[in-house]
């Protein structure tokens, strides 16, 4: 009996998780490890911080996804460094050795070099940044009904969304919708209706990625839902509460969100190999490291240049492919099968971005829809793709319930202990 | 025209919240504060301890539940001061007067004086300490899985519960069946089975409020699911993951939960009227205060005597019934009718406990159930009570597939800024 190799798996995002379950059975150990219990279907992730969904419905536990393959040991834990040379991952508990190593850690959000903008422009990257984003928008509203000041009500009740891709496409949509229906009747002092949601946006045009009659399709129906857009303009600097434009005019809002880049986790600058500017990893057209055919680069943290010279997009189906892709490599190379590697060819499905009840654009392949039947695409898509069956259920069902209630599941303020938490019990 | 008169409602849990809903259209307006946005169905509260329900699928917007009523106001504010005198509420953002006052502001963990065990046994109040304790618990499990000394991992795998009412029968249940059956298949390392449930309670049995025969049956269904539980012992000190018992016994477990009492809160006293040693008000027959016949004390922060000389419990049941009582007598006094206040009369529908999956207590009238019976009682009752369509069908659902799925929908971990996230984007 020879001994069983190591597969080193970091990160159960889409990248992560797809190559374990694709890599199933094929006599090999795999250790997959993630800072966090659960995988998290990121695409949703708006939902949360818009109150239409709860956490639980879009994160399962990565344990209980992968319970049954025992030849699969997934660790909670983080990593500090990465030895190459020596094969080895240094994690916080322990240093383990492998024979492949996999990184799929994702991307953080990129504040091109202006890091203290976090603190006033959170990003969506986690379920407590969505968490949080929720609770402070939701407060907002709160402290809007409570104040006697007009100004400081309109600047309660602003909501400033920074970059104009999907993420920020999608958040200024969903609270645009939040605002004019779900908190309509809720309030006695204010009218939520009167909340101004802006997107700003340094291109010409938003949702770049897309054609240009589909970013105007979305631009029109973020318009109807009241979002005013603010499109070739860049940030100069952000304070707290204020966003201050390139031409120097400032705009004031107690909810400034990020959503305007990602670039890949630090630790590939330990990785001693070329890196773009967003720090991802000029991988090998098979998606190895130059130098370490042994380490492979998937997802968000791989810079992968697809046939028309475009680097390929930073969207879960690519990550699910470039997984399906080295499992397939690494499967065929411990089984013995002396077959060259093949380059990694992306398969472009399509892309969509939802925009509110109903609204939404979306192109697959030469189709291009808008309105109710790309919103119904892109329902129908997400559904089929978060993983859990009682995950679907529950979505679906709050979906549903949204739809004709014009409610949101989950609209309350768990307060977080930094900002928003009130000495505890005082009273009331 | 008359000028309307002003109720000022202090808490929107069961007391204030069906004061708010039974009190419709008098013709007075009705200022409702809390200091969360959100109505919490409290006893299914521990199933988000354990992972077995999402925060928002116990908790329900106050401002959405009221909405219809335009009579009503609600704030979320904290209450500083109360002026009995002037009749005035001083808010944080604001002073207020009222015309009448219902207190309803519920209890807190009692720790007997020793507040600064806190810290190391949390109690089950609010939708953060419930996710805090998930967190947590779900936390010991990763880093049990992660070490290699077997001492610490029996540690690790200890949860302590502290009191063996309701609240930590149900605790210790869930908890031990999460281990058992939830957690089974999910590690390599560890055996989750192994789990260790303590079970503290300084009085003879457990469940003393009901009879004895009950409390025999579910100390047999607890011990069934391999809880150990340790009746007729005080607890001397808690410190950080150790408890030290009256006899100088000390448990060791990573888990301690506080669930052994609960206190008014601190603002009655500030009332200048008799308290008994929990903090509760001593109100007169009516719920009124003694020499304020305009203010009024339901739920848990009222000591109310029943018929045979006992203080009528503090549960949800009673919390309502003393706000309709409430309800009716300010109604009728608006109305301008003469008729003499009555006496408060506390209907008990009977109590019940639940255990675990197919375990359960309870006693309804002079009706004993056990086991099966009993759970499907405790379902069915509460999911009657639980508010909100929506809430109702979710948490079907997730019960559905706990039941048969042996799964639970809600094991995610959100870290906690203060202990458990570690260094942000650092990797992983």
């Amino acid at each position: 009996m020879t001994e069983k190799r190591h597969v080193f798996v970091l990160g159960a995002g889409f990248g992560g998780l797809t190559f374990c379950q694709q890599f199933k059975n094929r006599g090999a150990l795999i250790t997959l490890v993630d800072r966090t219990n659960h995988h998290l279907f990121q695409p949703l992730l708006y939902q949360v911080a818009t109150a239409g969904l709860s956490a639980p419905e879009i994160a399962q536990p990565i344990r209980s996804i992968l319970s049954r393959d025992k030849n699969i040991t997934v660790l909670l834990d983080q990593v500090v460094d990465l030895n190459l040379a020596q094969k080895q991952v240094i994690l916080e508990t322990k240093t383990l050795s492998y024979d492949y190593l996999v990184l799929a850690l994702g991307g953080r959000n990129n504040y091109f070099g202006h890091h203290e903008w976090e603190t006033f422009a959170p990003g969506l990257k986690t379920i407590n940044d969505a968490v949080r984003i929720r609770s402070r928008a939701l407060l907002a509203f709160e402290k809007a009904e409570n104040t006697g000041s007009t100004a400081e009500r309109a600047r309660l009740m602003t909501i400033i969304i920074i970059g104009g891709g999907p993420t920020g496409v999608e958040l200024a949509g969903a609270f645009a919708e939040l605002a004019n229906h779900v908190l309509k009747r809720d309030f006695r002092n204010i009218d939520p209706r009167q909340a101004k949601i802006i997107l700003v946006e340094g291109a010409a045009r938003i949702l770049s990625h897309l054609p240009e009659d589909l970013s105007q399709s979305a631009e029109r129906q973020l318009k109807r839902l009241g979002v005013q857009i603010r499109t070739g303009i860049q940030v100069k600097d952000i304070r707290r509460g204020e966003v201050e434009l390139a031409n120097g005019e400032i705009l004031r809002g107690e909810n400034i969100l990020w959503a305007a880049g990602v670039s890949a986790t630090p630790l590939t600058q330990k990785l001693g190999v070329e890196l773009d500017r967003a720090g991802r990893v000029k991988v090998n057209p098979d998606l190895s490291l130059p130098g370490h055919p042994e380490v492979f680069a998937i997802g968000d943290m791989a810079l992968v240049l697809g046939e028309d010279g475009k680097s390929v997009p930073g969207v879960s189906p690519a990550a699910m492919q470039m997984a399906r892709h080295v499992a397939r490599i690494i499967g065929d190379e411990l089984e013995g099968k002396q077959n060259p590697r093949t380059p990694f060819k992306y398969w472009d499905k399509g892309t969509m971005a939802t925009i509110g009840r109903s609204k939404a654009v979306a192109q697959i392949g030469k189709i291009k829809l808008t309105g109710f039947i790309a919103w119904l695409a892109w329902l129908t898509l997400h559904l089929i793709f978060l993983i859990g069956f009682r995950n679907k259920v529950a979505v679906m069902l709050d979906w549903t319930y949204s739809y004709f209630a014009y409610k949101r599941g989950a609209r309350i303020i768990t307060t977080m202990p930094r900002e928003s938490e009130r000495e505890k019990p005082k009273s009331a």
